[in-house]
């Protein structure tokens, strides 16, 4: 019984067909049920293709058959997918891509000399010079030279070690096999607590619930830009430690949900209490490349540690890269690696040990890394309208994140940080007390409550702030700032009537 | 002092840098060392890429460097890995794969159109037209669709629901995914047990190690071609109680390592040992389009479950598929797919909840699998020579599937049953007692150092049975039939020259 009410909790607006077979279910036969499934798996949760994400596909396969609804179609900004939003691809990535697909197009004409090389080295490294072929475990070793060299630029020249890096399907399976690596199987003994920011990006906590490992948020301080606060990084480690074993410290900057850019000096506090208390650092980056405030700019954990010297050098640190955010978008494609920093080698044996039974990942997703850190140089036939796309996508990502935050904090009762970077607002509703009486009438989240009414009503599609950890009292939603202006205009049109409606509907 | 122990026992061979560092680590300040990871991490094997290939592909790197072998170059028969053995893709899907990377392509031309036509439902069927937008976590709905009707066609019209149809990224993330079910972390209870076949494909005992499951092994019938006997899985079973509570059964069909076919008869024997002892039923069926000896067929197990009717339709069933192997061979491009019967549906909506959090199998990948169950159809212009490709690789896999059979079979001190499907032989070798005395005084596995010094001697890399399991006091290596016609009898001339220098070595 616990299973099925948490299951109609969590699911119950979508789960018609779900509760018409639980009657059924209740007196099942079946070996694998609710009630004995792998208990994590039902306490999980990934709010970003949760309930609401769910219901707006249902709404979009309404619609097109031809139902009524008070709109004419569904504005996803629940995800960080920019091509489903309208964004066209790169040229350069494409175009290699699809001389690595099909090796004939580069004798048939057509493509510049530089794109052709490219596909050609990508080649050499597979086996049988086929994408087709499994790579090592690790990836193409060509590429892991690129991306080294990538790292190595982009930190001003401190040593990157293509054997430290790792590619993987996106980011999000480099995170979750870094840390299944922390994971204890032996009873009695306490969890290892996973320090994460609160709000945070669900592939943390839904991975730390999957894996048995302890969360251990720390507040971000919404009152100054999101930014990580010392003292509340003290608070959180030291309650952490009577439930916990708390050994990692996970950043994520850019932030997500949050948007904001962390500055040089905050990177420094926070290496300085990663090194005081011995813990492991994992900093995601995915989002080095979207910076858009004046004043902003990315430094990357490994490469303020280094700088700071000793001991500083010496922390682990595991950092992540993805090819689904930047100026590029692939989110499709499934590109992403992680470099480790000072790893014991044992570890690094295990590791490799450990991901060798999933083979390797995709290659062609492993292509388009290569493309994105290894792009065409000035010069080259390709440069001028790489960079011509490149920096369109980023301006106009500038633009949008500008756009979001005037508009939603010039309406009444929602105040939204500046987007320094990422590709988010996290936006605070301050809900009136009817509407959160609502909620908790219906058993809900009072801004899971709020997003679901703009869904039904709007069919603009956000993510309720619960979903990512928030202050207790306050409510947020994430919405991405992904959206091509026409549609961001329309999107943020419906959502001011709508938010005019339900304050005037649920005002005290 | 443990985890030391076991890493250089397992990588002893291949570690030189590591054991250089190990004085290092020992006295390591580091959070994560090898005394306190994950143990399960430290304790899973996956033998396939295990430390006689990595051993392998360090010997390759020697020789691009020009040192000086007995050989002069490695033969990687360890793998499963078509095109790294030379076999050519397949046009048709190649082509279609570049015009959905490339949209422009099926502009300029030069493309048949149902090549076309078939690129662009793809690409109707992903978020803003493009494969770089993420998918849902089932896979795009088209594709899931014509899954569907493949599996339908396959089995005669019993009917598949799309639905029942999830897509991921080789078959191995769908068969991690469904294992991951049955996980317990609960202390004091029994872990789940899952059956799987003697020899066994090292993903399985990889995977439960690492997922904390029971591994039950059933042997397979080496005397009756590798089939299954009711009796063995009875034992199996029952020995099985009294530390797990065994809730799965894996069959493996056609067989990895073991390149048997399984018979009707024999797939209804199981189904009702299934049924007698309420098991919920793994089908690895990977292999399905590789079937090469007189008389024998793939027969689906939902196809015979459905046709036995009540009450073993009732069954629960996860039958799993991939592009990797076939006539295709795409292993690098990662496309697979699990099909579930009778899956409770509160199981079915946490199963999508918990690969929500991985967000996506690569779109590309997904568009491999859609051309392997969606190929042209007589009368379409790219039939024809779809049909000639696909029928050469399969006519050339039978062929080498006896050339490898006749040649292991006719040497000294080597038998080896028919490859009657798949993509292996598993030869049986018989060493010398004092090659086995040879192998226990380096705390090796005899078949360990039998193919570790064929490796070393000849440059042929094969993985040693030990990686698979095998009956007690029994030798085996695992071979692929993948190298091409005039590789293979090199390799085979390599094999028996070192067999016979082996044996005259070590001679009783």
């Amino acid at each position: 019984m616990f299973s099925m009410r948490l299951i109609t909790q969590t699911y119950g607006l979508v789960s018609k067909r779900l509760l018409a077979s639980s009657a059924r279910t209740m007196t099942s036969n079946r070996v694998l049920t609710a009630d004995n499934i792998n208990p994590n798996v039902i306490t999980m949760q990934y709010a970003v293709r949760g309930p609401i994400v769910i219901r707006a596909v249902e709404l979009e396969k309404e619609l097109a058959k031809g139902a009524t609804k008070p709109f004419k179609s569904v504005i996803k900004a629940n995800i960080g997918d920019a091509h489903a939003m309208g964004q066209v691809p790169i040229t350069f990535i494409r175009q290699v891509l699809a001389c690595v697909t099909e090796k004939s197009l580069m004798e048939r004409g057509g493509y510049p000399p530089d794109v052709i090389k490219h596909a050609e080295e990508i080649l050499g490294g597979c086996g049988g010079n086929s994408g087709g072929a499994y790579s090592q475990s690790t990836g193409v070793d060509i590429i892991r030279k690129h991306v080294a060299e990538y790292i190595q630029r982009r930190d001003g020249g401190i040593p990157c070690d293509p054997e430290n890096v790792i590619l993987s399907g996106g980011a999000s399976e480099s995170i979750r096999n870094v840390l299944k690596l922390f994971m204890q199987h032996s009873a009695g003994g306490k969890k290892t607590g996973i320090m994460i920011p609160i709000p945070q990006y669900p592939l943390y906590s839904a991975s730390i619930e999957e894996f048995n490992l302890g969360q251990v948020g720390y507040y971000l301080n919404e009152e100054n830009a999101w930014s990580l606060d010392e003292a509340e990084l003290e608070r959180s480690l030291a309650e952490s430690r009577k439930d916990f074993n708390t050994k990692v410290l996970v950043v994520i900057n850019p932030g997500n949900p949050t948007g904001q850019v962390l500055s040089r000096e905050n990177i420094e506090s926070i290496i300085k209490f990663a090194h005081k208390h011995k813990l492991f650092l994992m900093a995601d980056e995915v989002y080095q490349d979207n910076v858009y405030a004046e004043g902003s700019k990315f430094h990357s954990f490994k490469k303020v540690l280094c700088e700071m010297g000793k001991p500083y050098t010496d922390l682990e640190l595991a950092s992540f890269h993805s090819v689904s955010k930047g100026y590029m978008g692939e989110c499709g494609l499934r590109g992403g690696y992680v470099e480790f920093h000072n790893l014991d080698p044992e570890v690094y044996v295990l590791f490799k040990k450990m991901i060798s039974a999933k083979l390797c990942s995709t290659v062609l997703g492993q292509a388009v890394i290569d493309c994105v850190v290894n792009p065409p140089q000035p010069g080259e036939p390709s440069y001028d309208l790489w960079k011509r796309e490149r920096d369109a996508v980023l301006a106009s990502l500038k633009e949008r994140a500008v756009l979001v935050q005037k508009a939603y904090g010039s309406i009444e009762g929602i105040s939204c940080n500046p987007v320094q970077g990422a590709m988010y607002a996290f936006p605070q509703i301050h809900l009136p007390k009817r509407a959160i009486e609502k909620a908790r009438s219906l058993n809900q989240e009072p801004d899971f409550f709020y997003a679901m009414q703009l869904l039904e009503n709007t069919g603009v599609c956000i993510v309720p702030g619960s979903g990512f950890g928030q202050k207790e009292g306050t409510y947020h939603f994430r919405t991405t700032i992904l959206p091509q202006p026409a549609l961001m205009k329309e999107m943020l049109d419906r959502f001011g009537k709508f938010h005019a409606r339900f304050l005037e509907e649920y005002k005290d």
